[in-house]
């Protein structure tokens, strides 16, 4: 069995903990009971992941009891709703402030992506900040999501446009919950490992194309090496960069399109993991534009081939969707005055910043990718 | 007349630089013009202060305006209904989108403390954080609200308890604002201003003690000083302690008890700084049973007596206030598991932080206050 990855996160001061593998959540019970002492935890959740894994949570339960604190279970809705504007948020805010919530209480959020960007977002704002652990459950939150410290809901004019930076003072990545995972939600985080792996780490990429097939099946065995393998790509983006001042948006690689094509659909008919595949591709296309060589595109558009993502759907590939989605990219909000800079593979395992590309050269390539997505540049 | 008073004040690795004097808001213009650049400012402010002082805001709007850049104006409510829950912080985010806010997008806030406090926290929150100015227009955001980065809305169940800490760029307190403030509004900056020198500046309370009919009429040349003395003992404040682990407490002289008597008066009937005034004769009380000599509190006393604080309601004064009033005090957001803080004065310019405060003492000491507000220790 893989042994327990530990990595640690220092950004504006906090560290992060970084704990993944298998039983890494038996494995950080005592410590996480120590940080909470004799006060309060509360546990932010939702009812799908309570159903499947809420007893994993009560060896920890029964610590904290023991040493006099005690846990208060808040549950939001499943799912991108409980991210609609702020009114979870403010729900969570004044069900804890009744609960006798103070500035020495904590916070664990025990679910997916969103769950933990709300209760990231709770901790932060809740008496100008409580300290908040993040105990992932679904691929995508255990790779990428979790870690690095971005909080965050959404208003109707887009995703994650009010939050904050708030660094977990844990992250605890226990790959056993995966098991419950249908190939969709593992297919979602593989995308975010394959980004990463792409770019900043070619064993991982090779790893990931050797076991592909298990880890789509959901093989535990599998799945905790490449966990343990995106969280430290991503530490290490996020440890050189905490607020996307530069390095930090090679996390954004096949980002671009992907939250256009998104916010485009609605957020509805392509989740975000193989919206952001399509957006691989389309990078893939950009990057051959210049430097990157067709072995090294073939690479990731094979990887790409085996995922199973679902087709585009035809809205989106209309003629008049060309228009839409390069408005919709230059409202990204991380375009700013300058414009939009593509993160672009030079090669596999490198990658560059490009805030050349011309708009028409985007245009026309975006307009021949919508024509036949699966073709390779 | 009074030269500008320049401070910086760095916390968290953000610097704040604050301006404090006549024209401040004139000699600011140019660097504030440089900060927008060709990019978007946000102006949050109210109704009665636009009717007022609007116009002084024009000079940087031109600057602005020939450097390539926008001003967006968004009013939120008068007074402290603003703040309440974040249903006003959610609508100025969405209109923030609407108008094409970005992450380089800029806000400036332009009126007093619940100006400031809902504008810093929704620069604060919007996509992650936006830097922003303070144009503090009363003089408590002058003096006190404006200075050291707390931003926060309120719930229900209390004030300013959803929030973050983001440091302003800048401040600019601009005294000649200060004229058309009322009694009641300038008493209440008084307030703030007193409980800071009576710790932690002596000079700045003999100014106080000499000028206090001048400061009362809203003399401002007579203010000036007492602004950049109090800015100054702020700045000091939170440079060695931004987050309140222990040296911000002293800033909450006074606030214990008044933060209790506020709440158990659903804030109305008294204003914030006369019920810390209120507060601040009962923390001289407590002082006095300790190390304070008498002729130290008594200068506290006589000024207090001078500022006309109106009387304490008969509500809060009923027997049965004493323990509404206590438990006010333990479920304060300050409060910790160890139980409450008292910030206490050693002698005139000298705190104490007493967390030995018997329970007992405190019940003894409050309900003699109560029966005979008035009277000293």
């Amino acid at each position: 069995m893989t042994a327990l990855a530990r990595l640690e996160l220092t950004a504006s001061g906090a560290t992060s903990a970084i704990t993944a593998g298998p039983d890494a959540l038996v494995a950080q019970t005592a410590s996480l009971a120590d940080w909470v002492g004799g006060g309060t935890l509360f546990i932010v959740s939702a009812q799908p992941i309570r159903a499947l894994h809420d007893a994993r949570l009560d060896p920890l339960r029964r610590a904290i009891a023991s040493n006099g604190g005690r846990c208060v279970e808040l549950d939001v809705p499943d799912g991108e709703p409980a991210k609609d504007d702020v009114g979870e948020a403010s729900r969570l805010w004044n069900a804890m402030l009744a609960a006798g919530g103070r500035r020495d209480s904590r916070l664990l959020t025990f679910g997916g992506g969103t769950v933990g960007d709300l209760g990231g977002f709770v901790a932060g704002c809740f008496l100008r900040g409580i300290a908040y652990a993040q105990v992932p459950t679904t691929l995508l939150a255990q790779v990428d999501a979790a870690i690095g410290g971005k909080t965050g809901v959404d208003l109707a004019g887009g995703k994650n446009t009010v939050g904050l930076f708030h660094q977990p003072v844990q992250v605890v990545a226990d790959t056993h919950v995966l098991t419950t995972l249908d190939r969709d939600l593992l297919r979602a985080g593989l995308v975010e490992a394959i980004k990463m792996a792409y770019l900043l780490d070619l064993d991982l990429l090779a790893r990931i194309e050797r076991d592909l097939d298990l880890l789509l099946a959901g093989d535990v065995a599998a799945l905790a090496p490449v966990v343990q393998g995106a969280a430290k790509a991503k530490v290490d983006v996020v440890l050189q960069d905490e607020r996307e001042g530069n390095l930090r948006r090679v996390l954004n690689f096949g980002h671009t399109l992907g939250h256009a094509i998104e916010a485009d659909l609605g957020y509805a008919d392509l989740s975000h993991g193989d919206a952001v595949a399509w957006g691989l591709r389309f990078a893939l296309r950009l990057s051959r534009r210049r430097a990157l060589p067709r072995a090294d595109a073939d690479r990731l558009f094979d990887l790409i081939d085996r995922l199973g993502v679902p087709n585009l759907p035809p809205s989106v590939r209309a003629p008049t969707a060309v228009d839409r989605l390069l408005d919709l990219m230059q409202n990204d909000k991380k375009a700013t005055l300058r414009g939009l800079v593509w993160v672009l593979a030079k090669m596999a395992g490198t990658h560059e910043m490009a805030d050349d590309v011309a708009p028409d050269a985007v245009r026309a390539e975006l307009a021949a990718f919508l024509a036949e997505p699966t073709a390779r540049a």
